[in-house]
């Protein structure tokens, strides 16, 4: 098994989302020993942006090359996962330069005669996510988000159908709760599949 | 009146969104002859992503400092015009950037005891966006999209209430299609208010 473990928050040993996404990558060599594991921290090292050079021209700069591997890593995994913090209602820079590196035609997607056809159809995501405040369905500020959703909404579109999330909601509220949600997604960790 | 007038597509000439949002400025100078147009280009010159140095830390760095700048020509504004495609369900990475730099406790919204309360009330947002295919609330792709809504989302948290998008919807579905959804975009641009 191959696991693709990617970061992306900016506050290093305080983040919720790398406390979650590596006892998630933790929990599933406990189980499968033998995984490879590949990390990819866009925060620290960000992909290049999207842009003219990079996505249109298909140039053979060195941006191209750069998310060229991006993608073929991903493309190499059986499970991604994704630690991804909600920062003013969506997912950080970093992350979506990431996404924009995997949503590339003739590799994860395809047209075909019944229309868009993904194809990571083979592979199983699981984010890490972690909230200031609470967005879940039931709350009044569930239509701000466009994090968790926006993950969903891409990763549904490339063809995954195996998409968990491991969710720390309300962090910022008080050290008490964050506490709390910090227990709460860790026992979700402990109750993901771990195959 | 101060405009400031912001892209963020990545297809140069080719860019309906700035096609759009240079229409949207013209519109308003014609009836406000004397306004002040403040222009910056996300994609061409893009803002530091978010990051521990830029935004947790309160450094003095060239990155926070760019930032502030970026955060005092919105404050300055009395319009901001946005240019705003949508890639791959989402803003351009380039333009989350800049939302994270305007998204700032303090200076454009505060927390009190009445909960969050933003402080850009007085302030006139006309967004210029472009899609590739069909996203509207009719559409089953609605769920999809997190553009305009993200946009609408984070605007609304920080207290405008006036909020216009031109909309130019399935530009890649065909070349005719894309003038037919130019036109009507156009046309939208006309009927803005002018003040």
């Amino acid at each position: 098994m191959n696991i693709l473990h990617i970061d992306s928050s900016i506050q290093g040993d305080q983040s919720v989302t790398r406390s979650l996404s590596a006892a998630i990558v933790t929990h599933l060599r406990k189980h499968q020993p033998h995984a490879q594991v590949t990390y990819r921290d866009v925060a620290a090292a960000p992909l290049p942006q999207f842009s003219t050079d990079a996505f249109v021209t298909n140039s053979a700069s060195a941006s191209t090359r750069e998310l060229a591997v991006a993608l073929e890593e991903a493309l190499a995994a059986d499970v991604i996962v994704i630690g991804a913090p909600m920062y003013n209602f969506g997912v950080p820079s970093q992350l979506k330069s990431w996404l924009d590196a995997l949503t590339i035609p003739g590799r994860t997607f395809r047209h075909s005669e019944q229309g868009v056809e993904g194809l990571l159809g083979d592979k199983r995501i699981i984010v890490a996510s972690a909230r200031g405040g609470f967005y879940g369905p039931e709350s009044p500020m569930a239509a701000l988000e466009h994090q968790e959703s926006h993950l969903r909404a891409l990763f549904g579109f490339l063809g995954v159908t195996r998409l968990d999330v491991v969710s720390a909601e309300g962090v910022r509220i008080s050290p008490e709760r964050a506490d709390v949600a910090m227990r709460q997604a860790m026992a979700q960790v402990d109750q993901l599949q771990a195959a």
